[in-house]
């Protein structure tokens, strides 16, 4: 008997959260879409954060990371159309007058509102305007509304990215859902990347934050479209207790469920954002085994899944192992070029170091698929690295020529 | 007065050397251009090297640098269309045949003829046609020729790539010529580039190897085109001595202007890569000053030259600062988001992190020239660090889908 099952919806899958969405007009050519959301719990819960490593943060980073310090979370602002990102000090204000003025319509403490925003960079954020929509927004939130929230915070996206699972645990049912937003900017230490977890497990505060940390690390941060790591990369979790009994105890058998489904619902959205990436034709995994550490498995991992050469050779249906091998050997780790062995799908391309004799037409179908594997064999140890990544189109350089 | 002007010609410009090209077939797809080149020195030369540091290293790197260690070259055989590269002990082999059979029609030691290859990764090379072209080459071997050696070298390259150099020294006049190709693996620390350099002038060996050091330093290793690095990169000085009164001491005056007409040969060849970058549409200098050290410019600056999106607003006409600050953000240099000043050419895009009050068409009107140059201040330090690179157009996938 499986004890996760995948079920409907995202945000409000978990009992005790509302969702909304509303037209603000924050970027002025988006012709009435969508562009501010709401996720608001009913009981104050428990918040938990990971955000961009990136030196220059966006204000709504800045903001809902020092937000996150209080005990309890309540809600979560986001937008779409503008990142406040690189606004300087207006923009804290701006980020803080957003959430001084959440906090007013939901009548609760300011530290318990998060914020997140995407968009552009270096426009200032229009608040007034935004300001004047909460009311409206606030009015909205219901249990059936996280769809178009998660519609609300698309940029890019071509379409809405939503996962939520129910887990039977030892003290009862739980659920755990999610939504989140990608397109562009993605690369490993995440991207212009917005994603809200919701629970109504019962969790302390420290614990959503290693489950919420040790997710991400195996999920969002393996993921790559382009390299670039984004300003505003947002992962939040708000747990509420709502479910009645289940109570996760950190080092429980419950917590291991939690922290397995954590891991699903992240690693279901991770893999929409990089099968929704910007003129993206193929879902590559690059799998790298026999390294001598870790860290020189995701070495490799990262230059390969980011050879922009590497990936312009998928995009043609070309089984380039060459570019592989180039990529493997100028990452700065100590590759032995003569132990190396690279598979397509299983079907070897490459054996020690040399071509592998096997029919070209082999590794051109494998190639030619819409998601293949990629497998490098170091042989120089036991460490392993996954990240998933995609190809490199004419698309993604036309839809980039300017924002 | 000026010590030093550009003369006319590449490797044949200095006294003494002679060059030839053939065709010999060595790419099936290739009709008829000449595919193969040979850079011969009257006299025992000195030679000198710096090659990929890409752990993946193709045969003609190892077995030249092997070659290097004895105490004079004579010649230097090159070809286009096969890199020799990931070709296991079969490739070495090849690659030492190579230089038996040119060291045999040269009459001249083994160990005194240099090999280089670029083209496709992973075939062999056709190393009996080859050879069996090596004394009609020789015997085309001619002081006129080095226009149609640097022809045969080229790849996917469009426009033949030479520069030379004369200068007045104390001792007496010299020359210094060289030439390159370049096109699709560009990246610092070089690329699937190769270069030779020849110069009458009379230096040692180990002088030569150092200045040659510095200058690639200053020049092959500060450009990129699309951040890969091959396994074939070589440069390659010859210097034979011929130019008569001329000898270079080091620590002299004379020192000097041969550094410098080395830094100004290799810096003109490095620009003539970057110009002819793969669909390339324009040059784009990245400047970075401020910094607190050498490292953290040159991280920044690489980081910039290097993302994909940055990149392709360049190619769209886009003066996307945000872009620009983001990758300086993630690059791990702890810069200080606060203090960063970002120009086009001179015009403030950014100032203290945030938009500058320059009109937006000023700083369009600056990107969508076909050269320009970005200058990134940090306010930390007194470092800086340049790098020359493109932008990345749709026609540079469309070239990179397959090879």
């Amino acid at each position: 008997m499986s004890v996760m099952k995948s079920i409907k919806g995202g945000v409000t899958a978990s009992k005790g959260f509302r969702a909304a969405a509303v037209f603000a007009g924050i970027k002025a050519s988006n012709k009435g879409r969508d562009d501010m959301a709401l996720v608001a719990s009913e009981v104050p819960a428990v918040g938990a954060g990971v955000f961009t490593t990136n030196r220059v943060k966006a204000a709504p980073v800045r903001v809902s990371r020092a937000h996150l310090r209080a005990p309890h979370a309540c809600a979560v602002l986001l937008n779409s159309g503008n990142a406040n990102a690189c606004t300087g000090p207006c923009g804290i204000s701006a980020a803080k007058k957003l959430a001084v003025a959440t906090a007013d319509v939901l009548d609760c403490g300011l530290r318990r509102v998060l914020v997140c925003s995407t968009g552009r960079i270096g426009v200032p954020l229009p608040v007034e305007k935004m300001v004047s929509k909460l009311p409206e927004l606030a009015a909205r939130l219901s249990a059936k509304n996280g769809g178009a929230a998660a519609r609300a915070i698309m940029t890019s996206d071509t379409f809405v990215k939503e996962y939520a699972v129910e887990v039977k645990a030892s003290g009862g049912t739980f659920r755990l859902g999610g939504m989140a937003k990608g397109a562009g900017m993605i690369d490993p230490n995440m991207a212009t990347m917005l994603c809200v977890v919701t629970t109504d497990a019962k969790i302390s505060k420290g614990t959503l934050q290693n489950a919420l940390h040790t997710a991400v690390e195996r999920t969002f941060n393996r993921i790559t479209v382009d390299g670039d790591m984004s300003t505003n990369d947002t992962v939040l979790a708000l747990a509420n207790g709502a479910s009645g009994g289940v109570s996760i105890k950190a080092g429980s058998a419950d917590h291991q469920l939690f922290a397995d489904a954590l891991h699903e619902v992240c690693l279901k959205l991770a893999h929409m954002i990089v099968e929704d990436g910007e003129g993206v034709s193929k879902f590559v995994t690059v799998q790298v085994r026999g390294a001598s550490s870790l860290q020189a498995a995701r070495k490799v991992a990262e230059a390969v899944a980011n050879s922009t050469l590497v990936k312009c050779a998928w995009a043609g249906n070309d089984p380039n192992w060459g570019r592989i091998l180039d990529a493997a050997g100028y990452c700065g780790v100590r590759i032995r070029e003569e132990l190396v062995d690279i598979y397509y799908d299983g079907v070897a391309a490459v054996r020690g170091g040399t071509a592998a004799p096997t029919p070209k037409q082999q590794l051109v179908a494998a190639v030619s698929g819409k998601r293949f594997t990629v497998t490098i064999d170091l042989h120089q140890g036991r460490a392993f690295y996954t990240v998933y990544t995609t190809d490199l189109t004419e698309k993604y350089v036309e839809l980039n020529l300017s924002e």
